[in-house]
C-alpha cells in the first residue's frame, strides 16, 4: 500500500510529493519546523495526510524537550502547534489532528504527568500513531461505503480530480480509497484523471498511484474534462474534501467547482469522499472557509521552466469551494450521507459524537 | 501592432509561437514544406493565421516552378494544397485560404495563362498578400461591431480562453480584437486569461500580447475559471473559434466547452468572435467537425520536463465542441449574430455572397 508517511524507529519520513513520479525520495523529519516547512512546500499534501504529518509534527516538538517542568514542557508543544497550523490554512484535517494532540495532554491525569515528561512523550507517540493507522481505516471504511454506489449501477468510468489516494491519507485513499475497493472487489473500471494545475497533482501523483496498482487510466488535462462528458465517457465523479461544512458545502484542490458544475450539467453523479476528520461543523456554508492563494511561480513556471511572461499578474487560490447542491452524496467512514445534508448531518454525526467522547 | 506573420522582399516569415514569450524570433520559411511543418507543429497556429499560412504556402509551391508547363505547374501547386490541408483538420480556415488560392488559377482567363508561368504566380502573389491584409480589416470590423457589447453594459470584466490574438489572426486578433478595440475606445476592462493547457496559448501568448499593449490581466489556471465566475468576477466571455457550422455548434481550443458551461450556469454571456471565414456551412452541426489528436507528450511534459509517470496513456484532443445553445452571439465582420441562429446566418450571409462572387 503507498503511504506519504512513516514512524520507523522514533524518526519519522515522508515521501517528497513534489519530486514524484520521476524519483521516490524519503525525508527523515528531525523537528517540528522541517514537518511544517514540508506541510507549506507541499512535499506532503492531501487533507488527511497533513493531518498525520501535523500530529507527529507535535510529538517531535515534545520529544524535543528534554527538560522535567510540564508547564515548560506545554509552552514548547503549543508553539509547535500554532507554528504548525500556521502552514496551510483551508483542510481542517490538520487543526483537527493538532486539537487531538493537544487535548490528549490537556486530558491527562495527574497521576500520569507525576511520572515524568517522557511518559507524557509515549503517551503522545501513541496518539500520533493512532491516527495515523485510524486514518488507514478510515479509507478503508470509505471504499467499503462508496464501491457499491460503482458496483450496484455499474459505473466504470470515472473521473477525478487532484489526488486524494493514499498519498493523501494514512494509506489506501478517499476518492482513490472507493476507486480501490470497487476494483479489488473485480469491477472493471477505467479511471480519467484530470491533471490538476497548477501543482499537477493528477499527473504526477493520481496516475502513478492508479499505474501502481494496474488500475486501468487516462490522464487529460483539466480543460477536457467537459469534453469527456459530453461525449457520454464519465458515469461518476469522484473527489476528496479539504473541509466540509454543516450545510455539505466543501471545499476541495481549486477546479473541483468546475468539475461539479459540469457533472450537474450532463446528469451524472458527484461524490465527495471523506473521512470524519475532514467535516467542520463550527462553520454554517462555504463561504467562511479561509482559501489558501500560494505563489504565482506556481502558474506561471512548471519544474522552473517559465512558461509565462515576466510580471504578469497571477491568482491562484489552492482550493475553491462547491456549494452542497451540487454534491450527489458524502462517503464517509460512517456511510453513504445523502441529501438534505445538514439533517442527515446530523443523524449520522450523532452516531460519532458518542464515538469520539 | 502584433502580427505572425510578415511576406517581405519575396520572402515568408512566420514568428515561432512556440518560443513565446520568452523569445521572439522569426522564421524565413523558403518552401510551402516549412510552411507545412510550422503549421503541424504550431510554430504558427491560430484558425485564421494558418489560414494566411496555407495561402503563403501554396504561393512558395507556385514560386518553386521554374519551368514553362502550365499544367505541370497546376500540379505542383495542387500536389502542395494536399499537403498543407493535411497539417491540421479542424480550423476551417486553412481550406478556405487554399481553396481560394487555388480558385484564383481555375478562374484565371486564357490570355492571363499565356503570359506565363511569372504572371501566375503574381497574381497568386497579390492574393495571399490580399488575404493576410484583409484578415486584419476583418478583426478591425470585428472588434468595432463587438465593442458596444462591452461598452454598452460595462462589462469590464472579460475572460478569454487560449489565443485569438493578432498571434491567431493577420494582426490585431478576433476575440482580442474585440478587447482592444474597446480599450482604445477608452473602457477601464480588465482581462481574465486562462493558462490553456496543454499547449500554454493563454500563459505563453495571450498574456504577452496584452502586456504588450498594456491592457490589465491577471493569468489563471484553466481550474480556476469556475470560482472565478462564483465570486462574481467575470463580466463577459469572449473566444475564437476554428470552425462554426450551420447551426451555430463551433470547434475551438480544447477547454472552450468548459468555459461555456460554466458561463451558462452563472448567466454570463459567452461571445464567440470570428471573421466570415471560419464559418462552414457545408456541415450542419458541430459533431461533423473533425477533431485532431495531438501527441501525447503536450500533456505528459512541458518544455521537456517530464510531469507524469512513463507510459501513462493520455487523451489529447486538441479542440472541443460547444453546442450552439451556449453561444449568446456569434461577434463577426458582418456584425453580431445573435439566436436563432440559422436564420441569423442565412440573413447575414445572403450579404457575404454578393461580396464573394
Amino acid at each position: 500500500m503507498i503511504v506519504p508517511i512513516k514512524w520507523e524507529n522514533g524518526k519519522i519520513y515522508i515521501i517528497d510529493q513534489r519530486r514524484l513520479p520521476l524519483e521516490v525520495i524519503w525525508h527523515e523529519c528531525d523537528s517540528y519546523m522541517e514537518v511544517g516547512d514540508g506541510i507549506k512546500d507541499m512535499c506532503i499534501r492531501g487533507a488527511p495526510a497533513i493531518g498525520i504529518a501535523g500530529a507527529f509534527g507535535i510529538l517531535l516538538a515534545a520529544k524535543s524537550y528534554h527538560g522535567k517542568d510540564f508547564a515548560m514542557f506545554l509552552k514548547v508543544v503549543n508553539n509547535a502547534a500554532s507554528f504548525l497550523l500556521d502552514t496551510r490554512p483551508t483542510a481542517i484535517n490538520l487543526k483537527w489532528a493538532i486539537v487531538r494532540m493537544l487535548n490528549v495532554l490537556k486530558l491527562l491525569p495527574q497521576d500520569v504527568i507525576s511520572q515524568g515528561i517522557s511518559k507524557c512523550q509515549e503517551i503522545l507517540e501513541i496518539e500520533a500513531v493512532k491516527i495515523m493507522m485510524e486514518d488507514q481505516d478510515l479509507c478503508k471504511k470509505i471504499g467499503e461505503a462508496g464501491k457499491d454506489l460503482l458496483i450496484n449501477h455499474n459505473h466504470t468510468q470515472i473521473l477525478t480530480h487532484c489526488n486524494a489516494g493514499g498519498l493523501a491519507t494514512g494509506g489506501w485513499g478517499t476518492a482513490l480509497g472507493v476507486i480501490r475497493s470497487a476494483h479489488e472487489s473485480g469491477l472493471k473500471l477505467h479511471v480519467y484523471v484530470d491533471e490538476t494545475r497548477p501543482a499537477l497533482q493528477g499527473s504526477r501523483l493520481t496516475s502513478w498511484e492508479l499505474q501502481q496498482d494496474g488500475i486501468p487510466c487516462t490522464l487529460i488535462t483539466d480543460s477536457m474534462a467537459g469534453f469527456l462528458m459530453q461525449q457520454g465517457k464519465i458515469h461518476t465523479v469522484i473527489v476528496g474534501a479539504d473541509r466540509i461544512t454543516a450545510n455539505g458545502d466543501f471545499a476541495n484542490k481549486i477546479g473541483t467547482y468546475t468539475v461539479a458544475v459540469l457533472a450537474k450539467t450532463h446528469g451524472i453523479p458527484f461524490y465527495v469522499a471523506a473521512p470524519y476528520s475532514s467535516f467542520d461543523f463550527s462553520l454554517a456554508s462555504g463561504s467562511q472557509i479561509p482559501i489558501e492563494e500560494r505563489n504565482h511561480t506556481e502558474v506561471t513556471s512548471i519544474k522552473n521552466c517559465q512558461i509565462a511572461p515576466e510580471g504578469i499578474p497571477v491568482w491562484n487560490p489552492s482550493f475553491d469551494i462547491t456549494p452542497h447542491k451540487y454534491v450527489s452524496a458524502f462517503i464517509t467512514d460512517m456511510g453513504v450521507i445523502t441529501p438534505p445534508f445538514k439533517d442527515n448531518f446530523y443523524n449520522t454525526f450523532q452516531k460519532l459524537k458518542s464515538i469520539t467522547t
